[in-house]
């Protein structure tokens, strides 16, 4: 029996999750699937920017670096940001871009292993891994000069390639959810498979945090970082975040530029103003110049609205949201073209459903053009439609209703493969 | 014929500026001698957030990126910047922070030499300079594993340095106001100094952009970094820059990693998701991940009140304003324990005016905590009081005001070096 809307009704009337949708501001003609891009902007956060313009900057001034406990805002929100992956408050802080901060893990995991293992020089990744942490890492390569090289497999290649390799790779560096497919890769298994071939491992969690549980310490994971604008509703471009494993803050304890973006705010004694580096004791060492204190403060308004879910309660909706889309699509726009990119196997798929389509970049922007209501996505090149599934602020009628807009769409861009009377609707 | 409030006051009468302290949100009980540390707020700001929050992030979502011009917001705050510091629209761009712009500057610095001139490996720099500017070389240094090394000597031996290591100095790297005396450097003379002894230079204006004029282009620097939440009232944390000469930019062109911070956003083609790292042209590859468009919509609001004012008036109201405290201390506070820390002719004076105390710590406490109203500057280990004086918001009557509480306050703590009723005081 194909599914109706009265049945994602049903779904939404039955949602526990369903009352957050008013913890966010959405503009009521769009159905946003791009929270994994840019995430929705919660109800709290204007009112608490103003508090912190205001108030802490506007009469406290210099004095709200200790009476508004901005100095402590790094560490504040990277240990609620912990509780989120499964690390420990301490060893989570939150600083930079993703970018700069995968710089800073790479860096200390390829140090780590510079001692005991100068011979492995392989930064093992994926083929198709989010293209700055590749950057990232050539340009660390490139900079420090020791013969490292990155070795980019297809994702199924990659237990082989840790096993052919064994004593070369020094670190295996992925992204949890990749940003094209959504394809999840097994965090233990993999983690596990590297640390059995001497490897370390720098995980991306930008597409998972927030949308998929994560078990940093459970799965033994060394380093990771990630995005504070996706999942986390952080705002545009909020700061970033970097874990650290216990072990290894407490190895690269003695050698003061382990982590070589060594800025006077990591350092152990900020306000005593020596000429030499001494690195903060644990994570403090990962932060570098001045955060700013607007961006945190917004994201840390975005980091409540997911611990207030819960990443189970999330995981289990995000699931539900990316069946039903997948069993939509199926149901309603056979014949049109589309072809998931995604998994089909939700226990291998982000939060995320993903389409190749033959225009995709004038299709989303039809979608994103549509009326009354716009279903945002995201194009992501050469013909991919990217749909993120954000449970917080996503309904089941959503998923319907988009894919209404979907289907109509797609039907009136290109010719329809089969004839108008008989092509399926989903009303 | 001692000084008078009321020519204070006849100061501020003929003061063009004076109408520009109505641009910012300060509390009535305060006099705010820090702006060189936090700058104030722009009574612009609150509004100009709120509607990049509601409306651009808010209803706009992922759109914003085109429809708000937020992915040009790098360049358009940087090509305001650009203006106050002498540079070319299109030689500025804002991102991350000041140490982290450092870092690319001088690794750009260092590999621009590596390739004309190898054997020259020495960082030269102030005994004294801001502590963040050395780290950020040694952990540069230590990371790139060249054999360079940080030589630093101190101010005056400068000149002298260049020239007994002129075959092996590869940057100068100097701050060009001193964050703890105020004291300036000459940065044409010892940029053409540099330039005699065939090493590149790496400004930090920090403490200089937004109160002292800069001619980056006319002096002939190489790369310049700074800071947002000084003198530019950007706000806590706010985003920093970095301003490359165009014909660097042209020099690096080819080499992909010469800035190794190479983040997506700093890719030619950003949204093609190369593999490969491709930099922009220009100044773009100075950018690395994305930056926080809230902290960019509040600096751009900043920079805005220092445009307004020009900086050649604003450097002649902060002369006017430091040479009137420091006539105001000797005249008032004689006997006290002050020792000027900063340069008494004006000419070599940034926009701070520092005293040595013995008591420093606790005496910035008192100021802070003196009612009706605090006088609020920095202590800087170990017995410096510093007072920023930013010229867009102080008057010449605050100067009498906070140098009579700092006499009180003073007055107040320490016996007395002379006898009570002859001590001198303000009024």
């Amino acid at each position: 029996m194909p599914i109706s809307r009265d049945d994602c009704l049903g779904l939404d009337a039955a949602d526990p999750l369903a009352s957050l949708r008013q913890r966010f501001l959405l503009p009521p003609d769009v159905i946003y699937l791009d929270g994994n891009s840019l995430g929705a902007l919660p109800s709290a956060t204007p009112a608490r920017l103003s508090q912190v313009i205001e108030r802490d900057w506007g009469d406290g001034l210099i004095r709200s670096w200790n009476e508004a406990g901005w100095i402590d805002a790094p560490r504040r929100v990277g240990a609620k940001i912990a509780r989120l992956i499964g690390a420990d408050d301490d060893e989570v802080i939150c600083a930079d871009s993703t970018s700069i901060n995968l710089f800073k893990a790479l860096a200390c995991a390829l140090r780590l292993q510079s001692r005991a293992n100068p011979s492995r020089r392989v930064i093992l990744t994926e083929r198709g891994n989010f293209p700055t942490d590749l950057y990232i890492a050539q340009g660390l390569i490139d900079l420090s000069a020791g013969g490292h090289q990155l070795l980019s497999v297809d994702a199924a290649e990659l237990p082989a390639a840790l096993a052919a390799h064994r004593d070369l790779v020094a670190v295996l560096m992925l992204t949890h959810v990749n940003y094209q497919t959504g394809a999840m890769h097994d965090l233990n298994a993999l983690t596990a498979q590297a640390h059995a071939a001497g490897a370390l491992t720098v995980w991306d969690f930008a597409h998972s945090a927030g949308a998929v549980p994560l078990d940093f310490n459970g799965a033994g994971v060394d380093f990771a970082v990630g995005c504070g604008y996706k999942y986390l509703n952080g705002g545009p471009g909020a700061p970033a975040y970097v874990a650290v494993a216990r072990r290894h803050l407490d190895a690269l304890g003695a050698d003061p530029f382990a982590q070589p973006l060594a800025g006077w705010l990591g350092h152990r004694a900020p306000f005593a103003f020596d000429a030499g580096y001494a690195p903060a004791e644990g994570i403090g060492r990962f932060t570098a110049g001045t955060p700013s204190i607007l961006a945190l403060a917004a994201l840390d308004c975005g980091v409540d609205t997911v611990l207030e879910a819960g990443v189970y309660a999330l995981r289990r909706k995000s699931v539900s949201l990316s069946e039903l889309m997948i069993a939509l699509v199926d149901q309603c726009c056979a014949g049109l073209g589309l072809e998931l990119a995604s998994p089909r196997d939700c226990t291998v798929r982000g939060s995320q459903v993903c389409y190749r389509y033959a225009l995709a970049g004038p299709a989303m922007q039809a979608l994103i053009a549509a009326r009354p209501r716009a279903a945002i996505g995201d194009f992501r090149t050469p013909d991919i439609l990217r749909f993120g599934l954000a449970p917080l602020y996503l309904s089941h009628a959503d998923i319907w209703d988009a894919v209404e807009i979907l289907r109509a769409t797609l039907a009136g861009m290109a010719p329809p493969a089969v004839p108008q009377e008989s092509a399926p609707r989903c009303r």
